[in-house]
């Protein structure tokens, strides 16, 4: 599984802040569960609190009901998703000012073994699950970076392609899309491994991130270039 | 000027049909005038009917007020933005129930040698105007094929170099949304000639764009893989 996300969030082109929207809960050996976060930012925030509280006492110990103790991956993302319900129902009144407090998520992850799930949450707190067919999630800022991930991803792609996908996508989006920024985070998540494979940060300026950027557009130029001209029965000038 | 429109109009997965979305006046060697639409099929039929029948009677002939007998482009989007209104206000009932009855139009031509124009209607009636900076406008299901606009449309782009990314652009597009389908028409208008310059509709299993299709879905596909690999402390296995 990969998972990335970026980290502005937006209230206004005057309101712009960094803030992850990628939680990880590890118990190396037994358990992984991501969650990547979408929307208004005070609902997400309160959902992710909630969880966070509820999971670990202030000794780090695990609470019973808790994402720690959930059995399966399903119990964990209709946790999720009742969470959310409790927190958007809270905040109704705001809603009924007129106020956007809808989020999505994404969850996904493993636990003791069991077959790997992920899951889209929907505002409404009711979810989806992937499949071979729906092999992937988007949420948030979707559709200016979803061209080349339908391209590329299918359900036996590498994980190191899905990865460049991601990043690529994440390019195409940041450049039609204020509201999307660096820095991006980026998990890799092995079957069976039950612990994170890899989880890399890129920062603003980050060498890689760059390159890729440059390389990709010197590419699609270059693609662009190798479709043929439009026919015409007289040729336009210019 | 490149003007692109697609021609499905659905209300719902199960009531799809196809429309035109562009309309074309011309008095060669005077003006001409195109007017691409998206959004309700109602209106925007409203609105292209009410122009037409004040372009000219019932025997041919122009008519004063109408779009032939405007003395420059600014009053032609006038025009427009103002019949717009008179239909979105005559079907207000329609939006209190809440349909969505908006809809927006491009407006691009060029009158007796004066200074092509392109403008951008918005549903309230108003109107921008395009610019060297901000050189094209796109309507209805825009996110999916804008990047590759993006990249590749500048002031200076020549005329067939915009007409195949326009046509790559709705390539992008159809794959993504359902809503967007062939026939795509496509009409080239050279400054000064004050007549269209081509005008060609591509119509479902078209050779020409059956062909873009695979060979930029090719491109792309190199052009991917030619970017690094995501770098990691340590390989992921697969």
């Amino acid at each position: 599984m990969v998972f990335a996300s970026d980290s502005r969030t937006s209230a206004g082109p005057d309101n712009i802040a960094v803030y992850g929207k990628m939680m990880v809960w590890e118990a190396p050996g037994e358990r992984v569960v991501v969650i990547l976060s979408s929307g208004n930012l005070a609902t997400t925030q309160s959902v992710i609190a909630l969880l966070k509280m509820r999971a670990r006492n202030e000794d780090g110990k695990s609470l019973p009901g808790g994402i720690l103790r959930m059995r399966q991956m399903y119990d964990v993302v209709e946790l999720v998703g009742a969470t959310l319900s409790e927190v958007v129902n809270r905040e109704k009144c705001a809603r009924e000012r007129g106020v956007d407090i809808d989020c999505s998520f994404i969850v996904g992850g493993q636990i003791d073994h069991k077959t790997p799930r992920l899951y889209r949450i929907y505002p409404e707190g009711n979810f989806i699950e992937a499949t071979p067919q729906t092999n992937y999630f988007q949420i948030g800022e979707t559709k200016y970076g979803k061209p080349i991930i339908d391209r590329v991803v299918k359900f036996n792609t590498p994980m190191k392609d899905v990865a460049k996908a991601f990043l690529v996508s994440f390019d195409s989006t940041m450049r039609s899309n204020l509201t999307v920024g660096l820095p991006i985070d980026l998990l890799l998540y092995r079957r069976d491994s039950c612990r994170v494979t890899q989880k890399r940060r890129f920062q603003q300026g980050d060498k890689y991130f760059s390159e890729i950027s440059g390389i990709w557009s010197a590419g699609l130029r270059r693609a662009f270039a190798e479709v043929p001209p439009v026919p015409w029965e007289d040729e336009p000038e210019r």
